[in-house]
């Protein structure tokens, strides 16, 4: 508690969820780099309240991973709360076996991990299981949280899953790095502020490209996306996402997200963002923020 | 393996992705009646497999849940594999704690389940940990299995986190039901089949509305997708989702995958799908299928 108030060392207070280690501390560094004070917080949410009520000066957030999709319930957030996005971070999503020093990868018997992760790492398991036909692979809360216990019960035939941060984190060795399936494996993160305290975070990566999300509902009515995207089309605005997601309550009613290349306030976006608020029944912007690189 | 080729039984061998008495194996059931074949498979690639090689009549697939988002796994598998959609679902995720029969809720000491399904419990299992300081919950590969563990165990003082379906598979009892937090967890599948055999396969239950899945490239130029939905709001024809994927190796291009109301073959259907041929670089059909009800 005493570290997480010492505003006058000037290190930016990250909020972020997971145990210490997590992917979204390693996206945290990678965006602002390792003077950080890290607030970890056990749920979604709790990054977001964090940063209302100035115990955070910003949030890093996973939106969506190239193998999972869109993380739904943080786009719920995003409405939810009067955050604004401020950065953008794609981050390689690269598990490591990970042991306390001194392992031997031979004398494995037990590895732990989320099951999420132990699924991305099954041609790894599969090859270690024909050397040790013994192993037990064992599923765990979170992929930090396996090193943490690993380290904790101090075995030499023990390991877990996890990132590079993890291992870092709770001083325990890499016995085997970049040992996911799929190389394909990213995970898009954004960088939320207070609209009134964006100023406080400085971002280490900063691309000259700008990009803006938007959320807004369309009445019931055939074509009405299309009348949505007709402003877009005309000022030849760039679209980077776009995802149409049904709203609770109300069926056959719909919410898109869109992502646009460029600035809210470039003269192209406001004229877009202007005809956009006739056709559109609500409509809300979440920010503009340097792209990741 | 002599029961998954008896075809004579006219029972519907039906492919899906996890054990026994999964979440997928609850909606085949309520698609397809209780008079099916399962043909569980540990991977979802392998239920698509098992289609195309006539092991199995069709196969049933998740999408996407209200709460995770879309099943980015299966959309790719989709594309891979020449199989149509000749149905959908939707189901509405209810956990439950399961246990050996003769269990009491107050001497349980340990519950198991899918992390995924600890935390959509979170509020139960807090309440009951407030009752029973002593328990623990410990992580599992899946639900059902989580039932089959506990069942073989055969202890008073264990549970597992599942489906109504695990609870009948292995005989279990179920010692509370609708236990997840948040009500609004659905899931949406499609049943898929070979475009020669679908015929072979009934669905129970049947809409008179009829949907169409489509996914589409388009160029890299501003407004593409525009130009793409002007045949569908010529048409007025209603939208029922949208969502763009990035094209891996392909920076700044996108698919879109689409799916609208009303039948392939419909007129205003061809016409829009025939303008569509014209603006987009690929099309592909994934099928007209009666509307989950």
């Amino acid at each position: 508690m005493q570290r997480a108030t010492q505003k006058k060392k000037h290190r930016t207070r990250v909020a972020f969820q997971g145990e210490r280690g997590a992917f979204s501390e390693e996206a945290a560094r990678r965006i602002l780099g390792e003077k950080i004070e890290p607030c970890p917080k056990r749920e979604f949410d709790e990054m977001f309240e964090a940063v209302i009520r100035d115990e955070a000066d910003c949030a890093v957030v996973p939106i969506e991973n190239t193998l999972a999709g869109s993380v739904i319930k943080n786009y719920d957030l995003l409405v939810d709360y009067d955050l604004e996005i401020i950065g953008e971070l794609v981050l390689r999503v690269a598990h490591n076996l990970i042991a306390p020093k001194g392992t031997h990868l031979r004398s494995l018997r037990k590895i732990y991990s989320h099951p999420v992760a132990l699924a991305q790492c099954e041609d790894f398991l599969h090859k270690l299981r024909l050397e040790i036909p013994s192993l037990e692979i064992l599923p765990a809360y979170d992929t930090a949280g396996a090193v943490k216990l690993v380290v904790e019960n101090g075995r030499h035939d023990e390991a877990a899953i996890a990132s590079r941060a993890a291992a870092t984190t709770y001083r325990a060795q890499i016995l085997a790095e970049g040992i996911e399936s799929n190389p394909q494996n990213f995970t898009r993160f954004f960088v939320m502020a207070r609209p009134d305290r964006r100023g406080s975070v400085r971002l280490k990566t900063r691309s000259r490209e700008v990009k803006t999300s938007i959320v807004f509902r369309t009445t019931n009515k055939p074509g009405a996306l299309f009348h949505a995207l007709e402003a877009f089309a005309k000022g030849k605005i760039d679209l980077a996402k776009i995802e149409s997601r049904p709203i609770v309550g109300r069926p056959w009613e719909y919410s898109f997200y869109l992502d646009f290349m460029g600035d809210r306030n470039a003269p192209a976006a406001r004229r877009a963002l202007a005809s956009l608020t006739m056709v559109a029944e609500s409509l809300r912007i979440f920010g503009s923020y340097p792209r990741a690189e």
